[in-house]
């Protein structure tokens, strides 16, 4: 182990690994930005994917997001080497259903923006469309059980990020009272 | 007030309370059965609607769930009888999509059977199948912002507790070892 | 009820009835900040009670912790007044062991600024510092069931605020590489 | 990775690698008992040690308990032989303030006896008592950052079980009708 005198936290560090383990794992964030798209543009028709992907920029940026998605992608990359302890390392690789650490994982993610994400994490959990399809086709060999709960937990917050947005503007951008 | 000396819970009275107020509110145990059904079928085709309605029976008797629903479905009532502070009053009458404290009140339904079922909640909470569409309808006059999201919570619930059950169901049934 | 086509959420009004109902029920902004001065000034010794409240006010900001401030206070005047089912007046009434819809939203509070800050929540709900002593001394007749929680998860996520932004502001300071 | 067509989920497995591990780690079931001993006994004087001790076997029962108890003693273990990506490494190794994942999963085994728990949680994990005092001593060289979360949220866990019971046989054992 490390001098414990020597360390300092590096958050610079810490968010560029968040991006760069993403991109390995196969994740863009213009993919996230499609699954936003999806779950907005019914709401917000001249949302474009840029705005997307600076929402889900924004999400990155959080510590508490930045923790979540290195700490599964790193249950994910030791399950693929068989170095987990067995039972665990059955459940992770077999995407076990009542296995629920990968849900836990991403609701703390989904939460930083508040409760109203909830029901789109749900939904595109379960529908799985874009980039999330690919995370579950299991054929590659590659094992996503973490990484494809994460990446629908993002795509939820920016959704939320968003609607907050949306908010704000539409009240400036008004000269009526609201009543 | 009443006094406190003579205070003493009565989780009988909760209970009942909680099986009257769904009913008074237009929620009948089968109608959630139901979307337990739509839920968990796929999984387990053999799955009986009686079976469900038992499951939703045995989340129904967790006082934590209890609690919610009587909690939300006071503040749908309060809202219908126009009895809110101002703010809290439009927000919840009109089911603003930036408030969230229905989705908060109903993940604590959840989350006592843990978190396989953020999924499933998510998903009907999206989709309003069955009673949650006729919950949403809000032509009738009637305020439901917090019981559509309890009663998606409460099949959820019912159905991660069916998952649990049935593997236990499986693994008494054979006679081969698990490897 | 108002005519839905002419509902527009107000957010000013949102954040200003939260503010004017905190101190309604005898809460000031300086009192939360002497409990987050209280959590977080064996780790910063420099903290000034200023700094505290400032960060007080960026937790009452959210639109999510807003919500759950308006939703407890509201629950606690009907109890107040006696107007709930009466199981639900009876619970909230005598702050119930066993009903937890309180902890619920607080937590709900809690999250935005992430898991850090559960740990300061649970002390000092428990231990009942300052305006937390007085909001649960029941002999003034008042009920704050919720806004007792509430207020110690206001505090608790003001220091998970400062622990963040304590640590961004170190290492902008630092010439030195961080390892 | 093993033949997908053969796996299936060995519950027994879990619930006796959960125990071992615990023990293995450092942690009996006695000590977590006394956790609960130490949160309950004020409200309950006839309490027993054995009685705090069945309850936390009741709660090391749950699948959503073992999934988050392996979970974390595998990070730690991981964290302890240096097998961990660079920044999660240094995290993890050094129980890093603002890394939150360990109270994500600890919240997850607090949820699943309900909302009542984050007090206990917070209390404990702040104060230390008992085995978590000798969890966090870093002395010993051992990495304990997720695994004292853990052992104060079953701790919690087990309290929140006994309020429930608690209030059961009271009401069971009493003549006359409870108001």
């Amino acid at each position: 182990m490390s001098d414990p005198s020597k360390y300092a936290l590096n958050s610079k560090e810490v968010a560029n690994a968040t991006e760069e383990w993403l991109l390995k794992r196969g994740v863009q964030k213009r993919q996230i930005a499609e699954l936003v798209m999806l779950l907005q543009q019914q709401y917000f028709p001249s949302l474009t994917i840029e705005e997307c992907e600076q929402n889900v920029d924004a999400v990155l940026s959080k510590r508490e997001v930045q923790n979540a998605v290195l700490t599964g992608i790193q249950l994910d990359l030791l399950a693929a080497e068989g170095k987990l302890l067995p039972p665990l390392q059955a459940m992770i690789e077999h995407d076990e259903g009542l296995y629920g650490c990968d849900e836990v994982l991403a609701l703390s993610i989904v939460n930083v923006y508040g409760s109203i994400g909830f029901t789109n994490f749900g939904y595109i959990d379960k529908l799985k469309p874009g980039i999330l399809q690919k995370l579950n086709d299991k054929k590659d060999g590659e094992i996503h059980t973490f990484l494809d709960d994460i990446v629908g937990a993002i795509a939820a917050s920016a959704s939320s990020r968003i609607a907050h947005r949306k908010q704000a503007e539409r009240e400036q951008n008004t000269d009526l009272p609201l009543d």
